[in-house]
Formats: C-alpha cells, structure tokens, sequence
C-alpha cells in the first residue's frame, strides 16, 4: 500500500492513466490529482475518472507528495519551473522519461532545498496513446529503472521503489548515463530503425501500400507496431540521448554494412555464424521472463477471415 | 477436404509439421508421406506420427500427387533432381521456399512433362524450427502466395490453391519477381536489420548481455525474436534474393542517413513528420486483420513474478 497521501500526474498519457489504473488495482486510497497540456485530454481523463483534473500543473502539484511528471522530454523544464513554488517540503519528485541525463538537467535546477528528485522511467507501454490507452496491468513484472542523485535522501529512494513494486514494477537502481546507452541499444536505436524501414516500404512506388499491409506478417508487422509509437516522444528521446543514439546507430552501421557485403559477394558461412550468434540472447530473454516462447509466441490470430 | 490421396513433405520442419497438423484438423485422410535429411529429424518425425517417414525423397515421393519441398532454398535443386524419375504423371510438385526466382530456376529444370510445378510460399513462421515446433493454426488467415509459371495448368493451380485454404490460408497469385521484391521489403530486409541490432548489441563490451536482456521489453525483445529465426533458412534467402535485398537495404540506408542527420543537427521536425507519417501503416495493418489492437497486443504477460 503507498503511503503517499496525494500522487499528482503532471501529462494524462498512456504512463500516468496506466499509473492512475494499477493504483486503483493495488487498492491504494491516495488522492490522485492531475493535469494535461490539452483541454481535450483533461475532459477525456476527467470522464475517465482517472484523477481530480485541474486546468494547471501548479495547481495539480499543491499538498502532493509524489508528484509524477510524464509529459515529452522537450516539456519537462518548463513544467518543472511552473511547479517548483508549490512543492511542499518533503514531496518527492519523478519522471517516467525516456531519457534520463537531459531530463536531469531540465528539472534538477528548479528542486526546492527538501524536495527529492528521483528520475525514473518505466521500460513498459505500447504504441497507444493518450488518457484511453492506460490499463493497470502495464507495469507487471517490467522493470522500473531509478536514477537518483548522489545525495538523494535514501528513505525517498525506497518509498518511490515501494511505490512502484506495488504498481507491479520490478525496480531497479542505475547511473543516469548509464541508462541513457543501456536504453539506446534496447529501445532508441531499434525504435529509429524500425521507423526507418516503415519508412522505405511507405514510400516504394514499385510495391503498393496495400502489399505491404497484407503481407506484413512476415516480419514487418513488429516493425509497424514499434514505428506507430507517440511521434512527440520519441522526437524528444533522439533530440535528448543524441550522443548514445548517434554512437550505437554507427556500431549498427558498421555491422549492417558487413552483412551487406556478405551478401553481395555470396559469403553464406559469415551469414549463417551471424544468425547462429544472435539466437543466443533470445533465450537469454525467454528465461529471465520477458517474454512467452510459446509456439505462436503469445498472439492470437485475428478472428475475422477474409475469405 | 482435399483431393489429394497422397501428399509427400520433404523437409519435417515447422513448416511441413504444421501441413500435417493442420491437415489432420481439418480431416483430411491422405496419406501422408515425408523424409527429412537427418537421422534425428526423421526419427523426431516418426515418433510425433506426422507422416510415414522414409529414408529418401525419393521413396517418399513414390505415388504422391502432391510433393511439397519444405526445406532451405538452397537444397531444393538437388531434392528436386532427386525426385524427378519417381513423380508420377498429373502430380502437382510445390514448395514452401521464401524466395521464388530462385527456387524457379533450381526447380523447373527437374520437372518432366505431364507434372506442374508450382511454387508457393506461405506467410508464416515463428522463430522455431524442427518437426517439433508446427502447429495446426500456422497458416490461419495467412497469406500463401503462388506463383504459377505461364502455362501451368489452371485446373492444378485451382486444386493446389483448395488444399491451402483447408489448412486456414488465404490464397494470392503473384508474379515471381514481384514476390521476391516485396517479400525483400516485408520480410527479408527487416530480418537482416533484426539480426544486425540484436549482432550490436551481443557485441557492445559496456552494455553487459544481462543488461540486454533484462532490459529487452522496450523495443529490442521484438527484434531478437525475428534474429532468432533458422540460420540456414535465412542464408539462403539472402543468398538467393540478393538484388532485391541489396536494393532496398540501399534505400534503407539512405532514410537512416537522413535520419542519423536529423538527429546530429537536432531537426526535430524532421523527426516528428517521419514518426507521424509511419503511424497510418500501421492502422492499415490493424484495418487488414493481419495484427491485433489489444493495448497490449495479445502478449501475455509472463507469469512467474521475479520477486
């Protein structure tokens, strides 16, 4: 159970409506207030009823003790300077950003002396978004990542962890540098990638978009689902982890340019030790449990044939 | 139900096992007759019940009308000169191959007169392999492409189409080439960038496999299951759709390029207008029943809570 009294969710997104669900779902009796940029997304989260909405950030954030912001990357610093006068001392500040070294630098300056930045971010979501697209199972048995100060208070530290075990998180501690090249290479690079290749297919004369969408189960369709996430986002992720993106974007370069090669000059054995060494980490994922190896790996096939 | 009284798989991998489960779903009573190249693999296959199983092509396909060539691209010209003297007059020979071009010229130079030829390919897959990894609801509203030469036989065309459609196919007809094309945009292209990004990341010294793989639910876990796909298979599609491959890795290429550049330079309405624009195929896909919309798309979650 939180113990926190008031959660305030500054953006009503996929993150904070999923947030507002999983605290409902864990019985938690917290007040839970909240604000968004459009007035039409307030109105949505108001008739959702996943928190007191109010107009502003400011007055969201008054008498909160933890105080969530998951707004884009790019809006952060100025949220952060709009509540820094209400943060009551004590309160514990967050964030569910992407990125984390940018995200300390827009918010730590406005941190009132006895109010407790913790960074955070939620390796969870789907290509949904909006005050709709929440539900409370989002967070179970994913990982939470922390990225606290030096000098963080560490009770702050453990209430937040607490906070977000009973949200059904696995919590984790790591460096914010650190998470910001761990992230490029499992999620911002992949994320770039796939937006690439969608790209290309979208804008190939020669094969229609109508083929492209009906033979998509060959593997293309993962792509699609990962390129059809928030646009805002992840242009902030990129602006913001630029040095890690770019640096792992050159090592996939280098990697792919080989491949290509192979492939051009008929080299199979280079192939086939490639593709032998990659099959290794996917058991990896299967047994650490994050993801299902049954046969048809967790999908149900649509229901509606075509015939 | 199908006309065929004997079909003959060679190759008793994931693809041909799920013939024979889907087959037996939908009540078939064929005989069913197979061989596989490895002792174990046939063993595997005998002990499952998929088919009787034989030693070689060739006495498996002894009185079949209907021969489907289940195994890598690159070993269909020596199965196919195998099994040429034994197919019987009217028989239909196919294959399961992801490339056409290729499979056409290893193939057709083995057919005699009186036997249609007509490849096909389904689809469908996972990142399994072996006779133990079919199921019977493989090819459920998947596509099975066929690309008939000019002159083949309508009538074996129709009846080879029926057979697929029993087993939970949807049925298109295709010019080879113009399969090669957009199976390299579908599917051969976003496996090698799979393989290439999950290649990166086994490799990067300061980011620690476990890293990768805790962490993989952010985007990178959709890749390592397509990099975990049968090495041999994928060889020898790159090898045998070389030009089509190389064109659109070009083009790929080029838009990572403008993107890497995006990013360098922090254009981020570069970055948004790309995002934005990819998000309507995926609609498509949704609209076209070829994925689902669940919010967490039909993943369950992984059971065991590592806590």
């Amino acid at each position: 159970m939180s113990e926190f009294k008031q959660v305030a969710l500054i953006g009503l997104g996929l993150i904070a409506s999923s947030i507002s669900h999983a605290m409902r779902r864990a019985g938690m009796e917290t007040r839970i207030t909240g604000t968004a940029r459009s007035t039409e997304t307030r109105a949505k989260a108001a008739e959702l009823g996943l928190c007191e909405v109010f107009e502003t950030a400011r007055e969201a954030v008054e008498g909160a003790d933890l105080i969530i912001l998951a707004v884009p990357v790019g809006a952060m610093a100025a949220i952060a300077e709009e509540i820094s006068p209400v943060l009551k001392p004590g309160a514990i500040v967050t964030d569910v950003g992407s990125v984390k070294r940018a995200v300390i630098d827009a918010v730590q300056p406005h941190i009132p002396a006895g109010v407790d930045f913790i960074p955070g971010h939620p390796l969870a979501g789907t290509e949904y978004s909006g005050p709709e697209s929440g539900f409370a199972s989002l967070f179970d048995n994913r990982w939470h990542i922390l990225t606290p100060p030096d000098g963080t208070n560490p009770d702050a530290v453990k209430r937040l962890t607490e906070f977000w075990k009973s949200l059904g998180a696995l919590v984790d501690v790591m460096e914010p540098d650190h998470h910001d090249l761990v992230l490029a290479v499992t999620s911002h690079t992949p994320h770039l990638i796939a937006y690439t290749m969608v790209g290309v297919a979208d804008d190939l004369s020669r094969v229609t978009e109508s083929e492209v969408i009906k033979f998509s189960a060959a593997g293309f369709r993962d792509f699609t689902r990962i390129a059809a996430s928030d646009p805002t986002m992840w242009r902030d992720v990129f602006l913001n982890n630029k040095d890690a993106t770019l640096e792992i974007l050159g090592r996939f370069t280098e990697e792919l340019f080989a491949l290509q090669r192979a492939i051009r000059q008929g080299d199979g054995e280079h192939l086939f030790d490639y593709f032998t060494r990659t099959r290794a980490i996917r058991r990896g994922i299967i047994e650490a449990g994050q993801d299902t190896d049954a046969p048809n790996f967790g999908r149900e096939g649509p229901s509606g044939k075509d015939e």
